[in-house]
């Protein structure tokens, strides 16, 4: 087998965020879901969006995001996600575009517009978002490149996109096309709701071996096994996953791989401005180490400093030059 | 006659600023005006964006910077400007309107779409703006909204605007409205090329007395008097101007009011990020002073504060409590 075209190709929600701070109280009289991801309609957005106070809009999608940070760590990648042919759809395709990742799927011509997600960060830089779909579920099968898919060492799936009917279709065949290309695959939860929802799938998938790689957060890894026992939420998924990545906040994270364990303290920043794509960027920083077969430690590192960048500036695709980072960090 | 219903209403481009960091190499491969600002095509459009990193985007337009800091600092305000019926001019006019600045000027259905400005910023935190002025330019004299004119404290014109014909009409017509209701007018004269194309108009409006407070900067200053010594510059317009402010970037500012000469520093800033909306933003704080009747030095150390707050950060919004900075600067 000659050497991938691509360390990373990911599916995942094309989506152009709309972030703005806020204050606690506005959170509540908005009976909004502090700190999570709720999906919202166009009557939603409308409603929110009124809401709002002046906001920027940066690209964002979590696979998506992860691979902005892959990117800017020197990984070849390439995005399929769905935009509609709008300005919104067009300022998605600009950035992952500017970001080194090749993104052929076509725009839709059909209503509705690009995905957008309504994030409000509250003054401890916690975000809370809202997502309009709005486009990006109605990613088709056929939009699929499997030549690409085929050509990638890791296909990199977003949890959230398991939700809506067409993106699963396709993520169910990409993960076909990957396995008998001989690839990996790898899968983000995303939420717990998406967990409560296709929870049978994910585990079903797991018990399969058709997930090479998992990243899942605290309370993901709960809703997922069941089990309230971070440690023993671990050690129920560990036997069906060559890499288990477990993330914790504030507490950093913990990876399982052939046996090994490895750990990685959360790196300290002087300030948490807004955490909008921590995972995201955890996720690019370990997966970036992985493909190169970096230590589990350098793995876990890397994700930790990727994490702390995005963290410390409004939006989810990094700012500073992460490869220096990363290099100043592993020394 | 009665309190106005406003401090300021403005007339002004309706931008959207599209923002990336970029290096200096890149603005010579480019060939763009370093510093300066230049009217872009459709086809320069898609020749600069493609050419740029991933971006964000951020509400701008001279005008409509300058009264998102007067709002900012509790001024009533109202601004004319034209959008398209798109996503671009849906977030223009969600913003404007969050800052709680009432703008009522209807969207234009019909092509081109809403202005964008694409912005280069350089590591030293100069901006190369590149505008593509799209609708922004079609505004009708007969979206002005006299009502709102007349009963406004301040007119504020940007130059920007008296390029394209159908904007320059708006804005004469306006004029007539605010002196025949006994209002102040105060222009901006933007850029100097400006200057260069409708040096006479503006020379022949102060002339005329139909200007009562003029911003400009030191180069604009030079192209308006013919002047390139500074201080000739000032002593020259200063007789047929009420009010005359010229900044000077990191040198400052200075403004004569009724033979009162006042000066102030710049204020000391720890990194300059963007310089987008420093000149916008200085007039802002001055004129949130001015509208109150506050002292010269008062008014220019508000500018010189809200013009180191918008160059801390990307974007020409301002993003911190500018009411307290000031408040905590004039003790």
């Amino acid at each position: 087998m000659t050497a991938p075209k691509y360390d990373v190709i990911a599916i995942g929600n094309a989506i152009v965020d709309v972030m703005a701070p806020c204050e606690d109280a506005l959170i509540e009289e908005l009976g909004l879901n502090r700190g999570g991801m709720t999906l919202i309609d166009t009557e939603g957005a409308r409603r929110l969006y009124e809401a709002m106070g002046p906001a920027r809009e940066i690209s964002g999608g979590s696979a998506a995001n992860t691979l902005a940070g892959l990117a800017a760590l020197g990984a070849k990648c390439a995005f399929i996600g769905q935009v509609a042919d709008d300005q919104l759809g067009e300022v998605f395709s600009h950035d992952i575009r500017a970001a080194g990742i090749d993104f052929t799927t076509p725009a839709r011509a059909d209503e509705p517009p690009t995905a957008r997600c309504l994030i409000f960060v509250t003054p401890d830089g916690q975000r809370t978002m809202n997502t309009f779909l709005g486009a990006s579920q109605f990613l088709p099968p056929a939009a699929l490149d499997e030549t690409a898919i085929a050509d990638a060492a890791v296909l990199y799936l977003e949890g959230y996109l398991w939700d809506p009917e067409e993106p699963r279709s396709a993520m169910r065949r990409a993960i076909g096309v990957a396995r008998a290309a001989g690839r990996k695959v790898a899968f983000t939860a995303s939420e717990s709701f998406v967990i409560e929802r296709h929870g049978d799938d994910f585990r079903s998938m797991i018990k399969a071996g058709l997930i090479d790689i998992l990243f899942v957060n605290e309370s993901e890894l709960a809703t997922l096994t069941g089990e309230p026992d971070f440690e023993a939420g671990l050690a129920q998924l560990a036997p069906d996953l060559p890499v288990l990545v477990a993330t914790r906040s504030e507490k950093g994270a913990v990876a399982l791989m052939g046996g090994i364990r490895g750990e990685v303290a959360a790196e300290p920043i002087a300030k948490v401005i807004d955490t909008t794509g921590a995972g995201d960027l955890f996720a690019a920083g370990f997966l970036s180490g992985h493909v190169k077969g970096e230590s589990l430690e350098n793995c876990l590192t890397r994700g930790a400093v990727c994490a702390a960048e995005v963290i410390s500036h409004y939006g989810a695709r990094p700012e500073a030059d992460l490869q220096e980072l990363v290099a100043k960090r592993l020394g």
